[in-house]
C-alpha cells in the first residue's frame, strides 16, 4: 500500500492549536501518512465517551490502521502510554481504561510504550499527544512492528462501563452512553446479548420513560413521541422522530437503565 | 489521475463517529480515496441549508469529483436513495429535494441507486451514509461507471426554495436562505437575475430594516450599520461591518426578503 | 516529494461552504496537494489568536509546507495579501500583523503578493481566500518559486502582543493570551525569556489570582485550585485540575498578568 492511514480521538477541540500540532508531528516523520480525525469533541475527560466513540468507528477501518486516542484526565501523573493490538487494527492511547470497549470484542494484546527513542526528545509533562503518541504512530503507520515499542503486559486497565449489570433473574441495570447529536439515547444494551428483546416482552425504563415495544424506525413513531430501536452500531437507542430524546425526557450521558424481561 | 476526490455533507457532526465510520468504509474499499469535508454541521435536518452549501461548494472541484449528501429527516422511511451528475461532478444523496440547487443551474441528469450488490449486506434502516452511500462513492472514485448504479428517472424531487417568487409587476418575496459564520444574512436573489439592482432605484426589505443600496465592500459601512452587498457567491447578502448582521438584526434563516425594483 | 502540505487557518467556521470552497480551488489546480486544516475556529477578527495559533502549530510542519492564513477584519479595505517565508515555511495571509509572532522568531522574508496571474479571476472583493491564497498556494505547494508571486517589502504589520512590557527593574505586564478549550489561560510569558521564575521568588497577579510557585503537572494541585505550569508551547499558563480556569477566576483572552520577580 502506498500509504497508511492514521486516525485521531482527543478532547482537544478544535480551536487550538493541538491537533494541527500532532498532524505536523506525523506528517514531518511521514510525510505520505493519511491522516482521519474521527472526533476531537469528546467531552473533555469523558473516558467512557471515547471508549464508546473509538470503538464504534476503528472497526470499519482497513486492517493495519492505526488509532490515536488522546483522551486522558491524568496526563501528568501515572498514566503509561500503552499500544494494544485487536481485530486487525493498532491502538495508541494511555492506559486508563479507554480502549475498553475494543478489549470487549475479543483476543487483544497490550504492551507498554517504552521505546523512548521513537518518542520526541524532551518528552514535555503536558502534551503526550505530540511528544509520544503522533512520532510512534507515524513509525508504526510506516511499517514499524509493534514489538519494536514495548513489551507485553496483562495488568492494562479495563473498564465496564459498556456492560450491563444483572440485577436479579430477569432484570439488568445499563446506562446511557452516550447522547448523539440528534439527542438519540444510545443505551449500553447490545442486541447481540439481548436477542430476545425482539421476541417477548420486555420494558426499558430511563428516567420517567417506559417503553416496551422495538420500532423498526426512527420515522415509525408520530412526532414527538420516544421510540426504542436497534442503532447503527447493535445498541438499543431511544429516538424522536424529528427531536431530540435527550432535550424531551431530560436525559443526560450516564443515566441507568433497567430493563425487565419476562 | 492517481486518486480520486469524495466530499462530505451531512448533518451528523463531529462529535459521534458517524462521519469516520462513512470514512473507514471508503477507505476499506478505496484505500488512495482523498475525501473531502464540505460540512458537518447542516442544522440538523435543514435541507435548504444543505442545498445551498452544497451547490455553492461542489461547483468549485475538480470535475469527477464524488459529492456525498447525508442529511435527510426521512431515513427509514420512503427516500431512495439517487446518483445525479451535473456539471461534470457527480453526487449522491437521498431524494428529498437537497440537490434542488445543483438541479437549478443547468442539465443534470439522476439515477436511482438500485445497484444493491454495491451496499453493505446487510442495509440497516438507520445508516445509509455507511451502508449505502460510502460503499457507492468508494466504487465510483474507483471509476466504476454511473450507469452501473441504477436506472434514469425523471420524477426526482426537486424544491424552488432558491428561487424568488414574484408578487407584482415590480415586486418579489425572497427568502433569507442562511446566516453565515459571521452572522451576514444570505438571501435567494442572486445578482445574475437581478442584474438591474446595479443600476436601478430599488428597496430590499428583510424585517425592520430597509435598504436602498448597494455597497461595494463589508467595509464600507460605518461600524454598526447593515450594508447590502454582492456576496461571494452573487447572492445578495446583508452584512455588518466586524458585527453580526443576524443578531443586530433579529432575523433568522428562512425569513422573508422583500424586494421592489423600479 | 511526492505532494506538498497546505495547512488552513480561519475564521470561517465548519458549517458555511467556505473552506471547502478554498479546498476545491486548491485541489483543482493541484489534484496531489495535502490539505491540513490548523482551525478555522479562530475567534471571529481576533488577529492576535490567530497570529499565537499558526505561529504554534506551523512549527512542527515539514519544511516547505505552505501555510495559508485568513483572518481578516479588513477584508475589502487596503490589507494588502503577502507571503513570508520564515524557518523553511511559506505562509500566505493579510498584512494585518496576524504573522507576528512568526516574525518574532527569527530571520524572514516578506514579499507582496502582486503576481495577478496566479489568482482567480475576476478577484471579488469578499472572499480573498478563494480567489488569491487558495490559488497561490496550490502553485507554490507544487514548486513555484515565492519570487515569482512578487517583490520583497520591508514595511509589513507586526505587532508586539506576544511580549511583555517591562514596567519597572522587576515588574513585567503581560496579557493572557488565549483561553484554550480547557479553560487553561495560555499567557505571553515564554520560560525561555523569563528563566529566572524556575530559580527565583516571583508573583504572577491575572485578576484576583496570585501565585508564586510552578508546578510540574496538571494534575499537581489539588482539585479546584489553580497552578501555574510551563505549558507545551513554553508559555507559562494557568490550569486547574479538571476544571476551567478561566471559568473559574472569570478571566478572558486580552486580560493583563502582571508579574514580579524579585
Amino acid at each position: 500500500m502506498a500509504r497508511s492511514i492514521i486516525t485521531l480521538t482527543t478532547d482537544f477541540g478544535l480551536s487550538d492549536h493541538f491537533v494541527a500540532v500532532m498532524k505536523g508531528v506525523i506528517l514531518g516523520i511521514h510525510p505520505a501518512a493519511h491522516i482521519v480525525d474521527i472526533t476531537h469533541d469528546v467531552g473533555a475527560f469523558e473516558i467512557a465517551e471515547a471508549a464508546f466513540v473509538v470503538a464504534e468507528a476503528s472497526r470499519w477501518f482497513p486492517r493495519g490502521t492505526v488509532h490515536v486516542v488522546v483522551v486522558d484526565p491524568g496526563v501528568g501523573t501515572a498514566r503509561r502510554p500503552i499500544l494494544a493490538q485487536a481485530e486487525g487494527q493498532i491502538y495508541l492511547a494511555p492506559d486508563n481504561g479507554v480502549l475498553s470497549m475494543v478489549y470487549a470484542r475479543g483476543p487483544h494484546k497490550v504492551r507498554t510504550l517504552t521505546a523512548e527513542k521513537l518518542f520526541l526528545d524532551p518528552v514535555s509533562a503536558t502534551f503526550h499527544g505530540r511528544d509520544i503518541f503522533a512520532p510512534v504512530a507515524a513509525r508504526l503507520a510506516q511499517g514499524l512492528a509493534p514489538a519494536r515499542c514495548g513489551k507485553l503486559v496483562k495488568d492494562y486497565l479495563r473498564q465496564e462501563f459498556h456492560r450491563p449489570v444483572r440485577t436479579s433473574r430477569r432484570a439488568w441495570t445499563g446506562a446511557v452512553l452516550k447522547i448523539d447529536r440528534f439527542g438519540n439515547l444510545i443505551t449500553n444494551f447490545h442486541i447481540q446479548e439481548f436477542p430476545a428483546l425482539a421476541s417477548r416482552p420486555f420494558r426499558l425504563a430511563i428516567g420517567a420513560l417506559q417503553i416496551t415495544e422495538l420500532a423498526a424506525t426512527f420515522a415509525q413513531g408520530p412526532p414527538g413521541e420516544p421510540v426504542l430501536l436497534v442503532g447503527s452500531s447493535g445498541y438499543l437507542e431511544v429516538a424522536v422522530n424529528q427531536a431530540s430524546a435527550a432535550n424531551l425526557l431530560g436525559v443526560a450521558s450516564g443515566a441507568p437503565a433497567e430493563l425487565t424481561l419476562w
